[in-house]
C-alpha cells in the first residue's frame, strides 16, 4: 500500500504479531511481563485509534532514550512528593513515561473511588505517548478523566517569534452510551508531524500553522522545520492561528493553562525549559478522576449527557459533509477495525523495527 | 468620538456616574442595596476590560428580563438540590444571573476553604455578564478558580450546518506577580456582536467565522445574522474555523465540554434546548475553586508560574507586533485608565438608559 499524498510505502501487520514483537521490545529492556505489556498497550493504542505518530514510529525514539543517551531509567522507582487525600505530586525519577502516567492515573482513580475527585501532578517524566489512553482509563472505571502533559517547546505565543509552549494536549473523557466521549486535543493547531508530511510532497502549508524566524506567517514546511531545528525561532501557531483575528490567544490561553497543571503543579520545569531527545527530558504531566456522582445520580447524568451526544451525532450535516463527528468516535471505529484487519507500518518504521529487534536480538517476523 | 469603522457615536461617562447609575436601576427593581451593587459590579467591570458587548449594553435586555417578560425573578431563592463537601447542585430558580453566580461562586470558595477543592454547577439561571468576573472572585482568595456557561446556541458542530452549542466560554484565573493570569475565552471563534459590528460596516467577514443555512462558509455578515434569526440554520463556527485543517473539530470539543460541566452536571438543558430571551433563559453555569496548595507550598508555586509568565512577557517578538500578552494584562490595562478615564457608552446604549430611567422614574444625568 503506497500512500499517493507523501509517497510513503505502507505494509499491514496483525494486531497480535505486533502486540507480540513490542512486549518482547520492552522486556528486553528489563520490564517485567506486565509492565512491557503495559507500555506496549499505550503505544498501539495509538496506532489502533490511527494517530501514527504517538505509535510505532515512536519505537525507534524510546530505544535510543533508554539504550543510547539513557536518560529514560528502566530501574526508576518514582517518588510520591507531596500527598492529600484528593491530590499528590509525584517525581517519576525518569521513568519511562506511559509508566510513570498509568500508576499517576491510577492513584488519582484511587483518590475519586475515596474522596469522589484526584488529582495528580508529574515531573521528571518523559514521553508517555498519548494523552487520551489515560483520561479513558478513568473513563473505564466510570469516572470523568483528564490528562495532559507538556512538551518540548512547539506553539509560538501570540504576536511571539519563537516556541515557548509544548504542543500541550488536553485531554478529556466522559463517560457516555453508546460510547463514550474521547477528546484529547494538542493546544498548537497542528502537531509537528504535520510539517513534515506536507515537507516531503512539496506542498505549501495552509495559512495559519505555521511562523518563520521572523515571527511571520509561512507556508514553506522545510523553512519551518529548519528554523525550529536550528533553533533560530519559528514555530507552530496556537489552535486559532496566526494574531487575534482568529482567536488564535485563545489557544495560546490553552497551551498555558496546560503548562500551568502540569509544569507549574508538579514543580517541573515549563515547557520553554525542556531539552531536546538527547538531554533529560523531565517532562511534566497532569492527572484528574472525578466521580460526577458529586453531581447528583451517575444513570440520571449519563443519560442526559448521551441524549446530548445524540442530538448532536443527528444534526442536520453542512451540505457535502459526511457525518457530525462525536470526539472518539471516529478513534474508537479505528480500533475496531485495526484489530482485525491490522495496522499499517510505513517502510522507515519497519526498518527501525529491523534494527531494534537486531539490538535486542530478538526475532522480528518481518 | 466617533468610531469611524462602525460609525457609532461615543460619549465618555465618569465611572462613579454609571456605578450610582446601575446600581438606582438594580435598587428600583426590588434588590436590597448589597445585591444592586453586586450586580452593577459585575456588568461595569465588562465595559472596565473594555468588552462593551457585556456591559451597560445589556441593560436593556436586563430590563425586559425583569419587566417585561418577566423571566428574571427579582425575588428568586436559590435552591441547594444536591451537596457533597466538595460540590453541589443549585437550582437558581431564574434568579438574576450575576446573583446566582456570586452566591455559587462563594459556596466554591467556601467548599476550598474547608476541602482544598468546591466545584458548584447551577441551572435554571439566567445571563451572568462575563464568565471572567467569577474565576477572579476566586483569585482574589489566593486560589485557582474555574468559571463556564452555557448559553442561546450559536456554535455550529464542525460538518454540521446549524448551531447546537452556546458560546460557552471557559474562563480559568491563576494568581501571579505581578498580576493574575486571567483567561476567559468563548469557545466559538467570535461572538455575534462581531457579526453585527461587520454588518453595520458593510465589510465582509473573514473566512473561517461563520457559515450559511447550508453549512458552507459564508463572508456576508447579514446573510448569517438574518439566518440565525429566522433559525434556518447557520452560526459562528467553533475556535479553530471550519472543517478540520485548522483544528475546528477542537473548539467544538471545548464547546461541548463547557455544556457537560454546565448542563450536564446541572441536569439543566443543553445549548440546543436554550430558547431566546423572550423565553425562560434556564442557563447553566459551573464553578470550581481549588486551593493550590494541594500540590504543595503555595509561594512556591506562585513564584515558579509567575516566572514563566515573565519569559513568555519578555520572549522576543513577532516582526511587526507590538507586545506578547499574557491573558488578563490588556483587561486589567483597561480597568486601571477607564476607572480614571470613564467609560464610553454608545448612542443606542444612552438611549436605552434613558428609557430605562423613564421607566423607572429615576433621573439619568445624561
Amino acid at each position: 500500500m503506497t500512500d499517493t499524498a507523501s509517497g510513503t510505502t505502507y505494509r499491514t501487520l496483525p494486531f497480535d504479531e505486533l502486540q507480540d514483537f513490542t512486549r518482547a521490545v520492552f522486556a528486553a529492556y528489563g520490564y517485567g511481563p506486565e509492565d512491557a505489556a503495559a507500555i506496549a498497550d499505550v503505544i498501539l493504542r495509538a496506532d489502533l485509534y490511527g494517530i501514527e505518530s504517538h505509535g510505532i514510529q515512536r519505537l525507534m525514539r524510546y530505544h535510543r532514550a533508554i539504550r543510547e543517551t539513557k536518560v529514560v531509567r528502566v530501574d526508576a522507582v518514582p517518588e510520591t512528593v507531596f500527598e492529600t487525600p484528593i491530590s499528590a505530586v509525584v517525581d517519576a525519577q525518569e521513568m519511562q513515561g506511559q509508566l510513570a502516567a498509568i500508576r499517576a492515573m491510577r492513584l488519582a482513580i484511587a483518590k475519586a473511588g475515596k474522596s469522589g475527585i484526584g488529582m495528580v501532578a508529574v515531573r521528571a517524566s518523559s514521553h508517555f505517548g498519548i494523552a487520551g489512553y489515560y483520561s479513558r482509563m478513568a473513563v473505564e472505571e466510570d469516572l470523568l478523566g483528564v490528562c495532559m502533559t507538556n512538551s518540548e517547546p512547539i506553539l509560538v505565543p501570540t504576536f511571539a517569534r519563537q516556541a515557548m509552549i509544548g504542543s500541550n494536549p488536553i485531554a478529556l473523557g466522559m463517560p457516555a452510551d453508546p460510547t463514550p466521549f474521547l477528546f484529547d486535543a494538542a493546544t498548537c493547531v497542528v502537531p509537528r508531524g504535520k510539517l513534515e508530511v506536507y515537507a516531503k510532497r512539496g506542498t505549501p502549508l495552509p495559512e495559519g500553522w505555521a511562523i518563520d524566524e521572523t515571527g511571520a506567517v509561512c507556508t514553506d514546511p522545510q523553512r519551518v522545520i529548519d528554523a525550529i531545528t536550528a533553533r533560530r525561532g519559528g514555530g507552530i501557531l496556537p489552535l486559532g492561528g496566526a494574531g487575534e483575528t482568529m482567536s488564535g490567544h485563545k489557544g495560546y490561553g490553552f497551551g498555558l493553562i496546560c503548562d500551568l497543571f502540569c509544569s507549574g503543579f508538579s514543580g517541573g520545569p515549563f515547557s520553554n525549559h525542556k531539552k531536546d531527545d538527547s538531554a533529560k527530558s523531565n517532562t511534566t504531566h497532569f492527572f484528574l478522576a472525578m466521580d460526577y456522582g458529586l453531581f447528583g445520580g451517575k444513570a440520571d447524568i449519563r443519560a442526559h449527557f448521551s441524549q446530548f451526544l445524540q442530538e448532536l451525532r443527528e444534526t442536520p450535516r453542512a451540505e457535502g459533509c459526511p457525518r457530525v463527528w462525536i470526539h472518539g468516535e471516529k478513534e474508537l471505529e479505528s480500533e475496531a477495525r485495526r484489530r482485525r484487519e491490522g495496522i499499517p507500518a510505513n517502510d522507515k518504521t519497519l526498518a527501525e523495527m529491523r534494527r531494534i529487534a537486531a539490538d535486542l536480538r530478538l526475532a522480528a517476523p518481518w
